[in-house]
């Protein structure tokens, strides 16, 4: 298949790169420069998205944020400029829910399919082709995508309309985000307290405290390996969609708040670039500082 | 065994039978009603806690509070007062670590042992004998109290010294009540951002947001199923003793801080007595109430 693919970052690049590897054309977009191994694996190397939209029969979009997608999108000489009827839309990026509503009505204004697959699994999930795709969308346009999604991922759900994606990705960020802040105030109190955390995470693995964020972000936090990992700085802006879902529907997110400002006061160390375990650490500088 | 047992509330009384049914002498205090079970299972009842340590080679307590294991064990004519060496106290109640540590110090002053061995698990746990108990004292103790422990719960653990069965529990408290919290936020978002929530759940589970919290506190969010389980007013105190350990041990607990509001909330409408997954419902009112 002729696949489009816009965003050849640390995610895009592995995942565009197991589409080559399964025979898939692709066609990627080459304003700006295009990774070596990216272009050795294209079969074309385009310079504008309406061109990169004509020449594809699905155009995928793996960009940072909401406005990256829009502009990706509606822009002048943009992706829809090149739609013609029929073509499949697929935004892997993590954005907005709301903003994916809107534009999955203007795709479809096009008479084109649109779906938003998020995705979670980190660069680790990317380059194994191993990332949990979480879909919103039509039954049909997912059918279609399938095959493609297949190649980039394992665990792969139809959670309903356009924009459930996006929303069930914002779910999965709020509660691995608070379960780790759960965990690190958790472990602070034991070691504060003069017990051994390793221990006392083990204990808890066998009860009600159990999950995945204890297995693998507690035992970060106890051997101290804050390397990514998924980095502070991606987990802060997807709790910033969060919070902004928040005052758009109205309603209250009182820990993913807080959360988000203990990766905020992270970022303000120089800890952007920790693993998100390693929020842990802006909770003992809180225990160990004393005002002057 | 001549096992001396206070505290018969609703986790007291079926661990006392579990430890009668399996041969073991029972010593009750009755100054105050004792169930009829009970009653017809103890070889003895006493009006005394003196009394009660003194026909005793082991105690355990039971109790609510840190006050109430304090006051059954140094209050005059409590259980110090019956203890000669040798003997051995397990304090199967949650209270504070920081307070038993001292606890500890005065039984161990009477060469008797101690140990800390609060449980989770609630009602079912205790009446099906299978609580999760965390302990901390010493191994020589440990290997005494283990053919006990084994009648009443199945996952028993040594975490480490006099306090850290204590430190442990609270550790378990703070990572379920903070999960359970993150899991009614996400699954709030879901439900107001249009998506199915129990479908949100479903495609969760595969992924980093996976516990035992989404599992089954989650599906009680989707059921609406609120009756108790693990009641409100519970978590509540035991977060309680989060906070109070972490202003003695000086450290921030920012989200145990806010979750214990919300339970609070929830205990201010009524629902002290809803499971401690009823919590959603306080997110929720925030979510729809209208100032007029």
């Amino acid at each position: 298949m002729k696949v489009g693919f816009v965003g050849l970052g640390i995610m895009g690049r592995p995942m565009a790169l197991n589409l080559a590897a399964a025979g898939h054309s692709l066609v990627v977009y080459g304003k700006r420069s295009v990774p070596e191994d990216v272009r050795a694996a294209a079969a074309t190397v385009v310079t504008s998205l309406a061109e990169l939209a004509r020449q594809s029969e699905v155009v995928i979009l793996m960009v940072p944020d909401t406005q990256d997608v829009e502009n990706a999108l509606f822009s002048e000489d943009g992706i829809a400029a090149g739609l013609v009827p029929g073509k499949l839309v697929i935004d892997m990026s993590s954005i907005s829910p709301i903003a994916t509503k809107e534009i999955a009505k203007r795709v479809d204004a096009l008479q084109c399919d649109f779906l938003d697959a998020p995705v979670s699994g980190g660069e680790v999930g990317a380059k194994t082709a191993s990332l949990t795709i979480m879909v919103g969308g039509g039954a049909e346009a997912f059918q279609r995508a399938k095959p493609l999604l297949e190649k980039m991922g394992k665990n792969i759900t139809l959670v309903g309309g356009n924009g459930d994606g996006q929303t069930t990705k914002v779910a999965n960020q709020i509660i691995v985000g608070l379960t780790i802040e759960a965990v690190a105030e958790a472990l602070l109190f034991a070691s504060k307290a003069g017990a051994d955390p390793a221990r006392v995470r083990e204990a808890l693995m066998g009860g009600f405290a159990a999950s995945r964020v204890l297995e693998v972000h507690g035992d970060r936090m106890v051997k101290r390996t804050f390397e990514p990992g998924f980095r502070i700085d991606l987990h802060h802006k997807d709790l910033g969609l969060a919070l902004q879902g928040a005052t758009s529907l109205g309603l209250s997110l009182p820990n993913t708040a807080a959360t988000q400002q203990l990766f905020n006061a992270a970022r303000a160390v120089g800890g952007g670039s920790w693993d998100h375990s390693g929020v842990v650490q802006v909770l003992e500088m809180l225990a160990s500082h004393k005002l002057a």
